[in-house]
């Protein structure tokens, strides 16, 4: 080793040792006499001390050393005189008798300090630097250690982690595959996996009755700022089990991570349908943190000659807790948020419920104290509350306000990351009716089995069947998400046929699976978490990016290393292709 | 759960327990009144009874029951009254008081038995049966228990495994990359890679002194029995270290894996240059388990007269122990073993020096009983050895008797795999020279860095150069190598210019990494592990299609699903590509 101990290690316990130290500079500063360098290396920050009265040649070459060289330095660990209370080495400095430069540097980019004048495309070329920063090295560490967490917990559980093929075929259903294309049997391709979800059931028909693994997976879709083409999922799946089963085994991962990883103690997860979900929440992934449900008011509403309200197919309430002093500057913040395109509402009505008793609100002309006073009570509102109140198209209304409910949770502080509030929705619908196209989609995936008492209805009215599916979600994202899956021929076909599939198109893209069904297959169900999403949760961030090593832009682009980019004629003639006039 | 125990769990101590268990059904017997079922699942075999005096209508619905018909079985357990000693739960049986047939199976195409009829050809395709057999599940678990091993081992030492992308940019040196089309970023490719090299140096420069990844890795190579076009590796960098550091931490993780998955303690290994392996051996891998080095016996075998002899660049001898006594047969195999054209020698020569001290050669009338009693002593024989000589061109019967050492071993049954021979090779050339290609290629790959003492013959003769490079060889296995790398720009960029690269391929190819090296990049180094080769070691089995849940065929295809396969035109239009007329 070039280093005797680290720049994170050294105590006042070590003082008087020779030690030698390797790392980066962070920082050099000349006070009278004195030369100070902050040494940086991945465990921590020490201060090295040249004294030119001691050493004017070593003082003068440590002067000269700018900031991210790499140098390897000797000496002797001695007390500071001004110690530095803020950081674990503070107590404590090294005094150089002996450095050596391992490599200058360029000066950097943007500084490498935990708030950094580097802008996200600088830091995104320059990753190696920008990694250098605490918060990237605290969230790639975090990463590490969620990932090592998981594989202990799920191997003291029983479960067998196995490597399913990055190199598959391409079914696609679904969101749009990346594919590959084979040299070997020319004109055919390769596709890069989705999800492992056929390869983890055929692993439940193999007799392997607990799978799991963290894998990358692939998705060709055009990126909005929170999605990666590629991205990791913590995938797992069960034998000879029920729904209750696998709720009980994933929520105890979730409590072992809370509890391993951040010292935390979760509560058992609440269960929600996915019909109550949208009543209470207008969304099927509600932030539970705080309370503020939807409340349907339209039937006490309706009949006053007011044309918005009575023209709506649906009235929502919001009681807002003690924002009855809202200011008109902050109710028509609220009305612009609504307003916005992307929520779609045509305005907002308000109600506030004073604390002295008194009503205000936005439709005093058409509604008495009286009329308001019932809006209050089917609010569930009491003194000091705001009611906020949208009206219009049932669908449009609840997405509108449950974003508004967010808002507003957002606006009193109410949704503070470091407080977890995990549930499990279930009871999804098994199929979307999708109007353009005029077929049914999946709502989770062809494999997911409906609930037993709904199958029946999988020929009368295929809209009203539950799948047997469930959702973890936490703080008002969707962490994890699975079903028990079926797992007999003849159910399968009809699923397929039922999303659209003939039965040549099914058979040729899932055969596979089905012939497989037919030897054997265990009852058999799972889930799948979005790792990077989980990572971002328990860091605190929003972003998933931030929790990636080597992240790609919203272009699909790895602009440190320049790719995609163009390969030789010759590779293309070995892949018997040609390329095709750019479409745009 | 759908079962109280697995069907490996129960013993005597369980006697009058009710129990449920979930199984295939492996074997199905009459006798007399009583029908026996053989319940498989993932843990054992639990053997289920049904008494038609005790319920008709049960034992005539188990009597029914086909091989592999998944089913469910509650009853109490008992103990039988003749035990079955090779299997754990052999002491009891389940006298079965219910059962519902979960799943029903065709037959299957091949027996689920440790032997079974079925071809490789019929099991690939029907894997998820193949799986059911105990020594493919056997391996499977055998590759999980060493990949959480790998992973606690390098946790518990510091490292931190950092997921590095995949897709990736294309950099043709060495094997062909897979590509992939982006359909964002028209006519431009992404690469899957052969190994994430490239990001764990920069992972280095980025100050993440230790550094791991189990991590998938893909070559477009034509397919040998051994390889496939993706494969797994042990990842793994270091910081501020030395070779000598890269050897003791990753020999300390070999002896933690053989320890902790076998119950095998190793010695310390062994350590041999590249040019002494060459020179013993004849092989830069050389199984050790035995000794029988190779006896280069030039100098004293000429001038007698023996064209054979006399043209011979090199006369290599091979002492076989206790072999005088071999037989005309078995000496004519010999030859014919190293005529065979991956060999390819000429011929082979053989002096029985005998027990009673005479000699039998196949070169007596050339060679007097002194002439050959100095062959004895280069060949370092003693008597009742067989000397095996081989004489011709340097490098070819260098490797022809390399293999004859191999095969003799196999034969005197000195390559047994239960016994471990692990060693270090070091001191690799850095350059290899393409005769064909007219140019050096990198024996290792472009960023390993040559012994420091060497690099003034960079400019003078860079074939003698030696790289700072290591393999680590178990049983004539490569199982892991690696090098400490360049962390200099300008060193980077003459290897380069040696491997042939103009200044702009190498710009557009690696600039990334030289860039990087200009912002501080600490000295580094690194290995990497073939898993699967790994894994197959450890099993004891020469395959590693064995270790792998899911292999390719040697045409690259999975013939399970049936990849690669065709895709839609829609696709291929949205990549922008057009098959060209296939070349062959």
């Amino acid at each position: 080793m070039l280093r005797t101990n680290s720049c994170g290690e050294l105590r006042l316990t070590d003082a008087g040792k020779q030690v030698t130290l390797c790392g980066w500079v962070q920082r050099n500063r000349v006070m009278g006499g004195m030369t100070f360098i902050d040494l940086r290396d991945r465990y921590g920050i020490t201060q090295l001390v040249f004294n030119s009265e001691q050493n004017k040649e070593l003082c003068n070459e440590a002067q000269k050393l700018g900031r991210e060289f790499v140098i390897k330095a000797t000496g002797i660990v001695a007390e500071r005189s001004s110690k530095n209370p803020k950081i674990p080495t503070g107590e404590i400095e090294v005094i150089v008798s002996s450095l050596e430069i391992l490599n200058p540097s360029k000066t950097p980019p943007f500084t490498i300090e935990d708030e950094t004048d580097g802008g996200e495309d600088l830091r995104m070329k320059f990753r190696y630097l920008d990694i250098r920063r605490n918060p990237v090295k605290k969230a790639l560490l975090l990463r590490h250690r969620m990932a090592q967490e998981t594989r202990c917990f799920f191997d003291q559980q029983g479960f067998i982690e196995i490597e399913t093929p990055v190199l598959i075929k391409s079914t696609p259903e679904g969101a749009r595959d990346f594919i590959v294309p084979s040299r070997m049997n020319p004109h055919e391709f390769y596709a890069l996996p989705q999800s492992p979800q056929t390869f983890k059931q055929l692993l439940m028909v193999a007799g392997i009755d607990k799978y799991f693994q963290i894998v990358k997976c692939f998705r060709d879709e055009d990126l909005r700022a929170d999605r990666q083409p590629e991205f990791t999922q913590v995938d797992c799946e069960m034998s000879f089990i029920e729904q209750e089963d696998i709720l009980q085994v994933f929520e105890k991962y979730a409590v072992h991570l809370f509890h391993n990883v951040k010292g935390l103690k979760l509560q058992k997860f609440p269960r929600i349908t996915f019909a109550d979900a949208m009543r209470d929440y207008g969304n099927d992934k509600p932030d539970i943190r705080f309370g503020m449900k939807l409340k349907n008011i339209t039937s006490v509403v309706k009949g006053k000659n007011f044309k918005v309200i009575d023209d709506a197919q649906t009235v929502l309430a919001i009681a807002s807790e003690g924002c009855s002093e809202y200011t008109r500057k902050q109710l028509d913040e609220l009305t612009d948020f609504v307003k916005r395109p992307q929520i779609g509402a045509s305005g907002l009505i308000y109600v506030k419920f004073n604390t002295d008793g008194s009503i205000k609100s936005s439709v005093d002309k058409f509604y008495s104290e009286d009329d308001l006073k019932n809006w209050m009570l089917a609010a569930e509102a009491k003194p000091g509350d705001l009611i906020l109140v949208l009206a219009g198209d049932e669908n449009k209304i609840r997405k509108a306000a449950s974003e508004l409910r967010l808002e507003m949770g957002h606006r009193l502080g109410l949704r503070n990351p470091d407080v977890f509030a995990p549930l499990w929705v279930v009871d999804f619908p098994l199929l979307e009716w999708d109007e353009e196209a005029k077929r049914f989609h999946a709502m989770h995936h062809p494999f997911t089995s409906p609930l037993p008492e709904d199958i029946p209805l999988l020929d009368s009215d295929p809209g009203k069947v539950r799948a047997n599916a469930y959702d973890m979600v936490i703080n008002g994202v969707e962490i994890g998400g699975g079903s028990i899956r079926i797992h007999n021929r003849k159910l399968q076909q009809k699923l397929f046929s039922l999303l659209g599939f003939t039965k040549e198109q099914a058979e040729s893209q899932f055969g596979f699976l089905m012939n497989a069904f037919e030897y054997g297959a265990p009852p058999h169900g799972g889930i799948a978490f979005g790792f990077d999403r989980l990572c971002s949760l328990f860091g605190g961030s929003d972003s998933i990016r931030d929790y990636m090593a080597f992240p790609k832009n919203n272009a699909g682009r790895d602009v440190m290393i320049d790719a995609p980019s163009a390969i030789s004629q010759h590779q293309l003639d070995e892949l018997n292709l040609v390329l095709k006039e750019k479409q745009y």
